[in-house]
């Protein structure tokens, strides 16, 4: 850790509890030895998957986003519930927002989406050898699924209709990927 | 827009205004008619930048980032000011955090970074054309400067430590770019 960067919590305290969002405001030392305030969403951490069948296609979602009042496609997502490994929320929220379940997972990579703000990190897995279980969405979650190819992802991607970062960061890894410039990760999980 | 999806506002209020972070909640109409809180956090929008040397390589920053309590190797990037473009940002926050001015620039792409909790829009530009002018950096503002190559930060993200997502997605663009199979965007602004 470079030490003139560095900055020291002096206290720490929630500053607003919402219905979806916790803020926490912190007193923090700087590197200069002066005090500032820090703020913050406190998350509690999202898994993400991009489920493969076996022609190559993935599985996606379009979903309203309420604070952009707009649809987006992406890759399915969720929170982890307490006491959750992220593996553990990937299963989970897979079968509950897709109704399949995937019997083979990678870990593809980790991402922090808002370092400035928040305290989110979310972990993408890839996942394959999917069966059709059942979908249970969760009270006020809305959501229609798309089996589309990677090409198609790509295509709306490098249009900069595919805004969403988890699902531009996936399928960017999974372009280097499948033209066998990137080893895929092991499916192990 | 998906009708079927849409969720409209019955109404909304600011019901947290923080040091740094606003959020609004607003009661929504679900696609079933039924009523939803919806709660996000208010963001002014932000711009981003790559600013690339005459040999390729690219100007990053090392800066701590309180709410995970690390160092990230990032672009440069700063929020929008009341009544700002996003290149005006651009330009300014570029001259501010790094000291560099740059004469050409080159809008790559727009990515939403936390659609389920924030309005936040990120515009990511590269630059060329540097001329260092000296930085002007806000209070409470400490930051390293690093010239690196593009193959160095492939590494870092094929590593997994390259994990802020403005930056994750420009690397990745960059790669697409300089192997020739995307083509460059035009630098016209």
């Amino acid at each position: 850790m470079a030490k003139h960067l560095e900055e020291t919590e002096v206290s720490s305290r929630t500053v607003f509890q919402g219905v979806f969002i916790d803020i926490r405001r912190a007193e923090a030392r700087m590197p200069d030895g002066s005090l500032r305030p820090r703020e913050y969403v406190v998350h509690p951490g999202a898994a993400a998957m991009v489920p493969i069948f076996p022609d190559g296609r993935v599985l996606v979602e379009r979903q309203f986003r309420y604070p952009l009042r707009r649809t987006f496609v992406e890759i399915p997502a969720g929170k982890l519930d307490p006491g959750e490994t992220p593996i553990e929320t990937a299963r989970r929220e897979l079968i509950e927002e897709t109704g399949y379940r995937a019997e083979q997972w990678a870990h593809l990579t980790r991402i922090h989406p808002a370092i400035g703000f928040a305290d989110e990190v979310i972990d993408i897995y890839l996942c394959r050898e999917l069966t059709q279980v059942g979908r249970q969405l969760d009270a006020g979650e809305f959501l229609d699924l798309e089996i589309v190819t990677v090409d198609w992802l790509v295509d709306e991607l490098r249009a900069h209709r595919l805004t969403d970062v988890k699902t531009q960061i996936a399928v960017l890894w999974l372009e280097q990927m499948r033209a066998g410039r990137w080893p895929w990760p092991e499916f192990d999980a």
